[in-house]
């Protein structure tokens, strides 16, 4: 288990014991560094993951609004070949995702095995916004937390290493990003009226989060808790963590499954 | 239209005129340093497409077997927001695509506006392969270019930009690139003795891409006949078609809908 993940047998945690600025001591040129090297190191993991193609690696971002899920997805991707990578951005389902189970679009969008997949949102907010927002009954979105560890535990039995991320910011720092969106023309567009409805109920998606965290850090999909305040932290966590899961599958280059000095280019 | 586009007007071209090798006498080093500003721009040009929404971008690569279609989407794309890019390699049609028309699978995996698509292979395979394989029946086939016109035209009548890219090697430069799959271990995994089958109908499948080129350059969605010996070449005349495109574009930040003045963030 990677160092940044939720120990399952240490649960639960309290969100608030966990402070979103922390920099754990580092040093930020220093680390700054260190992430452009693990970027790198992304970059030929994955070379490997999709020359064997018996696995796929599923990157699952979740926080609040600004918490730098596009960033961070971005971040780690950008060193990467995007032939090999599958985004996904999550938003409020469709007429036809809602006339299916909420696992159902998740699922059709999980990476095929070779395959980096990247989720902007998740299944996760259907304990989330539909809690907070009571779009379902309690006693329905209370079953979800043992399906989702049900449907987890089932991806990664055939194949999928599940990186989950819950990017932690501060009420505040969230203040000064979306004050940023309404100052600078060039981000304007990223500014909805809408973000403010979630900033509203801030409490009570701390406590929807801490409950997520609790119920669905598993032994095989633990989440990591991601001080998001500042960016270079974040991303070191993030691609640290990647690099740790892919080393741990020890990846070499596949033998043909030929005798390729038999072949003859005329 | 781009200057490496074929000129619907100056039609038909043979294929044999033009030379995989050609460098149009430019300087190597001075094109690589190019490309790199080339990649920047693409990448801040994409920002723009994504924040507008409401046109779409095809890069649509076709070529032989190792004629630079992956290299050429990871060129273009490494600069860019993966989050904003959606690929699709097409290979042989499985079950469920081969029970639909042959546009079908291709029409589902176009980008939705504001996104930068990239397609490795394309509906173009059906009138390449299919041919020189006799996979259907040439009084079938033969009516697919005025149906592929037809099916861009309203792509692009509906906000897609086009760009067809030919991928062209010379024979002498593929016997290279496949030994060097078969010699060097990194690179075997990529071989298939497959690639072989192609390579001996090399003649046929010249013919079938001056057809495919002669055919269906249209003033809405040229093709971009793209000498990709060197790769430095090709990532020059690729980076630059796009670039050419977006900023024919004139796309400006988004003005906000609502009057962002108004929000005071608590």
């Amino acid at each position: 288990m990677s160092s940044f993940a939720l120990d399952p047998s240490r649960l639960p945690i309290r969100i608030q014991d966990f402070d979103p600025a922390d920099a754990g001591g580092r040093d930020k040129e220093r680390i700054k560094a260190e992430t452009v090297e693990l970027r790198g190191r992304i970059g030929k993991l994955q070379e490997l993951l999709y020359a064997n193609a018996n696995q796929s690696l599923l990157i699952l971002l979740q926080g609040m609004d600004t918490s730098g899920k596009d960033g961070a997805s971005r971040m780690v991707l950008e060193s990467v070949n995007p032939a090999g990578v599958q985004t996904s951005a999550f938003k409020a389902p469709n007429t036809e995702e809602r006339a299916h189970d909420y696992l159902w679009r998740v699922h059709r969008r999980m990476p095929e095995r070779g395959y980096i997949g990247v989720f902007n949102r998740s299944h996760y907010e259907e304990v989330l916004i539909v809690r907070v927002d009571n779009l379902v009954p309690e006693k329905r979105w209370k079953k979800r937390y043992a399906q989702i560890n049900a449907f987890e535990e089932m991806l990664v039995a055939e194949g999928t290493i599940m990186l989950k991320f819950f990017l932690h910011i501060s009420k505040e720092e969230q203040k000064q990003r979306l004050e940023d969106r309404i100052a600078d023309p060039h981000k304007n567009w990223k500014f909805q009226s809408s973000d403010l409805l979630a900033r509203a109920k801030w409490a009570d998606y701390m406590r929807a989060y801490e409950d997520v965290l609790n119920e669905t850090s598993t032994a095989h999909a633990p989440w990591h808790i991601v001080p998001a305040d500042k960016k270079w932290v974040r991303d070191f966590i993030v691609a640290k963590t990647v690099v740790d899961a892919l080393e741990t599958l020890k990846l070499d280059w596949p033998k043909p499954k030929e005798d390729l000095s038999k072949f003859v280019i005329e």
